[in-house]
């Protein structure tokens, strides 16, 4: 089942790999339509009840249910996404260089699409047209595969793309989703090296180690986020207070969120007090390190070695005191998962050493890390964002999905 | 043991990541300098006399044993290619791109070093040298596993190397050698995510395979080149001979050289003929369809689907008569392992059309496959040519040895 799939994704990608701007814009446009047509609407709403009523059956959290549900408004929200996509630039045929070589020949560095996109990811529907829509304006065939939850959601949306296909000058399968959610399936996935080109999951930790520990086909890592933010000894107290309350609480449960804070010794005891002040207000729990116990007293739980590595995710924060900012540079080599980190200081030396040497997809200087996201960054899209360091890093907009290849031309040249 | 070597490589890359081009060019040509040193140049000598004793002993193959072979002046031709590095540019710190986003916060996509980088390679010694210099000048620790036929040529070039790291700015485990060959250590690096930012395994099919059926770290595939030569039925048959011929024999064992040759059968006829007595010159022997044997007589053996797929390496090539360029097309798209691929024609529109439907990493037009090579294409040096669409495609140069992360500065910018 798995390899007709393939073939058939394949075969798109050729298609795809020649279509034009336009018939792809037209495309996306047809499914924007088609998702808010008020039959399909209904169509996709009752998929998506059954899957809510089977939530609840199985007793997902409130805020899994609110990822699960789709309303009229998310529906139309969804498809305005995929259509917004017409407006950015194509990113295939871009001509990246060009020169001629020693013997004459031509050679030119052109963008192509990666080919054929395999995505693994959890719960939420909207990604199954999110990351169709990105993979069918950047020029690549892909092959979703959603979680079981959202699965009847997942189709009713999947043939609503499909059918807005079948109108267009596109292949219909452009855009395959596999209805099978067995782990079984989701591994051979990984392991269908002959069609997929890449694999990107989206989701937590424990399907990004499955994804690692079982592909052989290229993967794209993507966040998860233990994120620090270091308080230098010369920051801004009252921006410090702003920005860690910000990186903490404006959205806890997404991978740039900050997790860990850390204070120089120097200013510890009047900065300390203040930004606890500021993530209490909004019930965060703390993790200190003996000193922040020491300062903040008992409301702080002390923290763990397994504190510093983890990613909450939620209301939770561990803190650290250290003596300066090579302890903190070491502190975030060794526990950091690479996505984002930010400094807050009013000194250039420490600036630009934290800059130099932190080593992570973004690095901030007195900003929050919330800003890691592809629309943040003026990307218009996100299909993810890249924790590792092959091919692409950050959040992966239209250009992340593609590839080049050399074309070179010549009258005749021989070596 | 792996273990500390990853810890080793991982402090090293901290420091390299921040070295200076001058003090990386100091190291490369210490380095150079180290290598040539004629009580240096005994030792290494001496121990490539061992390998080669071993290697006779094991039955090695006479052109094995050439490439395992060093002389005096290999050694030279090694440390010139290290020194010759510091005239390339250096990657890292390059800003590809900066902008201010809406929130005022400042964005730099800034060029740094991929981190750690292992190498998996065969026979060869002079990959010891040439792997280690690209990794060093390009601001990357790196750790060796060569061949064991090599081993005591290996280590007593990583000797050399490292003592003229002592003698530099630089950490001496910028450069670390496995002196294990055992499988289950290579097998352990190609695993050993904690340490390894990315895997480049240089060598045969077994090897590439070995490493993508069981790396967990990110790998850039390379080198395994089934490269197709396509007549068009307007090609120039004086050049299609001489192309051919060039493609397939100037370098049998190398990855870009020709293993299929398609004709048109328009052309067929008298092409094929012309081909067959230059490649026979050479003593190429042919496996043919059967057109081909019909046209060129039992000098040809009959093609098999297993002589589509191989990649030679050697004086023979499959030959098949196609219908069009859409059935070359197709039996490229089938059989090619997207590396290398060449149209020989004087029709715009075939040339058009072959360039943006083959997906290789080099498409050519009138000119050998033999061109895809990193000193061809003018990069100064390569460290192998990467055949998946991932991270870099083609040969890879010092940039592609490279990886980005985003500096942002802000005054307190929170979301």
């Amino acid at each position: 089942m798995l390899n007709a799939i393939g073939a058939a994704a394949r075969k798109a990608s050729y298609r795809l790999s020649i279509a034009t701007s336009q018939e792809k814009n037209d495309a996306l446009n047809l499914i924007a339509r088609e998702l808010t047509d008020p039959r399909r609407m209904e169509e996709i709403l009752a998929a998506n009840s059954a899957d809510i009523a089977a939530g609840r059956e199985a007793g997902l959290s409130p805020s899994l249910l609110d990822r699960l549900l789709l309303t009229p408004d998310r529906i139309r929200e969804i498809a305005d996404a995929a259509a917004f996509l017409t407006g950015l630039a194509d990113p295939v045929g871009r001509i990246d260089s060009g020169w001629t070589a020693a013997q004459g020949i031509a050679i030119e560095k052109r963008r192509v699409p990666l080919g054929v996109i395999a995505m693994i990811y959890e719960a939420r529907p909207n990604v199954t047209v999110d990351a169709a829509a990105l993979c069918l304006k950047s020029g690549n065939a892909v092959i979703l595969r959603g979680g079981k939850e959202a699965i009847r959601s997942n189709i009713a949306l999947a043939n609503a793309m499909r059918a807005a296909l079948a109108n267009s000058a596109l292949p219909v399968d452009s855009i395959q989703l596999i209805e099978d959610t067995s782990r079984e399936t989701s591994t051979a996935l990984m392991r269908l090296n002959r069609y997929v080109d890449v694999l990107i999951p989206r989701g937590g930790g424990g399907l990004i180690r499955a994804v690692v520990e079982n592909a052989t086909v290229p993967v794209i890592e993507t966040g998860v986020g233990n994120c620090h933010i270091y308080a230098e000894k010369t920051a801004d107290p009252e921006m410090a207070v702003r920005i860690t309350v910000n990186a903490k609480c404006s959205r806890p449960s997404v991978c740039n969120a900050a997790e860990t804070l850390l204070v120089d010794r120097e200013i510890a005891p009047t900065l300390l007090p203040a930004i606890a002040a500021g993530l209490w207000e909004k019930n965060v729990i703390l993790h200190g390190c003996p000193e922040t116990v020491q300062i903040l007293g008992d409301r702080v739980i002390p923290a763990t070695e397994e504190d510093y590595r983890k990613e909450y995710l939620g209301y939770e924060m561990a803190v650290r005191v250290v003596s300066g900012i090579e302890e903190a540079i070491d502190h975030i080599r060794s526990y950091s998962s690479g996505h984002s980190e930010a400094i807050l200081t009013r000194d250039l030396a420490a600036a630009e050493q934290f800059t130099a040497s932190i080593d992570s997809a973004a690095v901030y200087v007195n900003a929050s890390t919330r800003f890691t996201d592809g629309g943040q960054f003026g990307f218009g899209a996100e299909i993810g964002i890249s924790t590792q360091k092959l091919h692409a890093r950050g959040p992966l907009g239209l250009p992340e999905l593609t590839s080049v290849k050399y074309v070179i031309r010549g009258n005749g040249q021989i070596r």
